[in-house]
């Protein structure tokens, strides 16, 4: 039933090259959403719908309990060119484990709900874990609708044009007492254990921040070396001390975004801004990262007679998973417990107070967003018996 | 009348910032056409246009004469976000010598010809002087027309839609004598020698080249340093080493546009794309310029695990100006005769066989292809009458 699954999510999206392109409120997440529908409908699961565009299917218990329910799932949006099991393992492996544990009889003691939340990668409104953050309350309603996408279109006016009402719907997380995610490893930790499968302990601490590089613009041909104020070596330069610091530090820092302005062959640029991406293993190391980084740029800067500005546009602490229940979950199967460096909705939920774990699947290649990532059909298989044993350990 | 003239251009393509975007074929360009138009119709003079989008306003002698044409004018088109003054200070000058010639009672031996050049900054189908090549046979039709711009509309489709048709047309440099192009200076030479007006020496060798870095994409936060392909890394690194380069030789070398994918915050990118503009005062020292930037790159690449591959877009080899020509023109004022770096719709119809000639109008921030270009009104009056003597000393 998993193969069966993925195989019909597996064109939505799709572009040349083999990666995904499944921004939020677009067709191809409309796609994703019918799929959704579709797989709750095949297993008569009840769906709620948030007016954020988060979506659980319920399975809900057959007598009346007070337990608190207890939620799995992931996201279906991607990266722009991202891989196929960043989220959509998550959400294909949810409805899988419910399927093996009605076929292992099993009667659950508590609502379990398949979760998709709604922008995980903020690969279009800037913002990772977007449905998570509204779901829980960690970002306003009034923020969210003031983002903008790459062209200007406003996350209300796009929400208004999907039907979606952000102050009305039901709270998805009201009842529940426990989220667990499960996410193609992003890196080869399981690689070098030789484990199909291991439990998060902890999320690194991680942000965006926004480089403006200011110079003057001019001509490329008559404006002599030692007359320019070419922010683009700020920039360059910037871009190779961030690479040196993390390499140093064994943090992250990823220039991987930038734009240049007026982006013409024959003109010194006026400006350059480029988006950072650093994560450290503590806070005060990305604190050093930063001071660190934003130092080098700006003596760079007096050098090249141009100014640098940085602007956090978003910084998570750190996020330390329930170590009680990570244990509960590792032990009987003696499952690897890693830390990850990449932010996930279950590390907002457990920021928000839910208790929360996260289950990794292998990844060969340790690649991910990027259409090279992947995950082997025994490996996925392995998670979904594992997502099962979980969901069965948690919901009796 | 030059400053009437310059206040009905003014507002034409101005964008916010006081810079001008006036690229072929856009709604702009047909607003200067139409003033165009009109400025020759003001001065009976008779247009011709060809099947390029280049023009022609004749003043015809009032007798037959076999004195091949006299030709003077510029462009209209801007860069990105340019300046008032590069091209469109040639035409309005161009115009407004006539007025002067008519003043002074001067009587043409040969027609007088005030010409604007289609695409002269290449800033949307990325050839410099396209117009001036296109007419004077140095690119054939076929591979303009086969152009794309950034959206990926083709010249062709675009004249089309213009209703301009390449293949026929009258062929306006047919009859042409001689070229005489007034420009701002682009640079602070002037300045240094305290002269209002110069003359054009030559135009160093430059070129456009695309720098194509590839790597692999990867996630930002879980991807450690030392397993990365970051091809954003060898560019930086090429970047810095061309200032280096080209501030040791006394060339230039420019970064300044850049296209990278898949452009996401939160991923490595797998490709970085470049274009450099480069330009020395010999074939020799730029082509020794490309070869060790891209060895330098090369070396960054294997060092990052990425490539790096480089495709001359555009390279136009030195263009010596006639040198009787400039003394002719220059000797009886004492204007100065210097080089300039920057290519020129003159430099093509030089380099075609067309006795041609530059006078340049002083610039006091020295700054071009941007809003700072600048020329005082006195300067620009001085340079109107200095293009009126050297017409009325080549039109007897």
């Amino acid at each position: 039933m998993f193969e069966e699954m993925w195989r019909e999510l597996a064109p939505v999206g799709r572009v040349a090259g083999g990666g995904y392109v499944r921004q939020p409120l677009t067709r191809a997440e409309r796609e994703c959403s019918a799929w959704f529908l579709q797989a709750a409908a095949d297993r008569d699961l009840r769906v709620e719908l948030d007016g954020f565009g988060n979506a659980v299917a319920w399975w809900d218990p057959p007598q009346a309990t007070t337990a608190r329910s207890l939620l799995t799932g992931s996201h279906l949006d991607s990266v722009l060119d991202g891989g196929a099991f960043d989220g959509p393992l998550g959400v294909v492996s949810a409805f899988a484990a419910v399927d093996v544990l009605r076929e292992r009889g099993v009667v659950p003691g508590r609502r379990v709900g398949v979760g998709a939340f709604f922008e995980e990668e903020g690969s279009r409104f800037g913002i990772a874990c977007l449905g998570s953050r509204l779901a829980s309350g960690a970002m306003s309603v009034d923020t969210a609708e003031a983002l903008t996408d790459r062209d200007g279109v406003r996350l209300g006016d796009a929400w208004a044009q999907a039907s979606l009402d952000p102050t009305t719907g039901p709270s998805l997380l009201a009842d529940v007492g426990c989220f667990v995610e499960l996410h193609v490893e992003q890196g080869r930790g399981l690689v070098h254990r030789g484990a199909a499968v291991g439990v998060a302990s902890a999320i690194w601490p991680h942000g965006r921040y926004r480089f403006d590089f200011d110079g003057q613009a001019n001509h490329a041909g008559t404006t002599r070396m030692q007359d320019r104020h070419d922010p683009m070596l700020t920039y360059a330069s910037t871009a190779l001390a961030a690479d040196t610091l993390a390499r140093a530090g064994d943090r992250r820092a990823t220039f991987g975004r930038l734009e240049v302005h007026p982006d013409a062959t024959n003109a010194v640029p006026s400006r350059v801004t480029a988006w950072l991406d650093a994560r450290a293993e503590t806070a005060e190391h990305l604190e050093a990262l930063l001071a660190e980084l934003e130092r080098q740029g700006r003596d760079r800067a007096a050098l090249d007679g141009t100014s640098l500005h940085v602007t956090p546009e978003s910084v998570s602490g750190p996020v330390h998973f329930d170590g009680e229940l990570a244990q509960r979950i590792s032990a009987p199967h003696g499952w690897p417990v890693i830390p990850t460096m990449a932010g996930h909705d279950a590390g907002v939920l457990a920021t928000a107070g839910f208790p929360s774990a996260m289950l990794f699947v292998r990844n060969p290649t340790g690649v991910s967003h990027a259409p090279d990532e992947r995950a082997s059909t025994a490996d996925c298989l392995a998670g979904v018996e594992a997502l099962a044993d979980t969901l069965q350990g948690l919901c009796g």
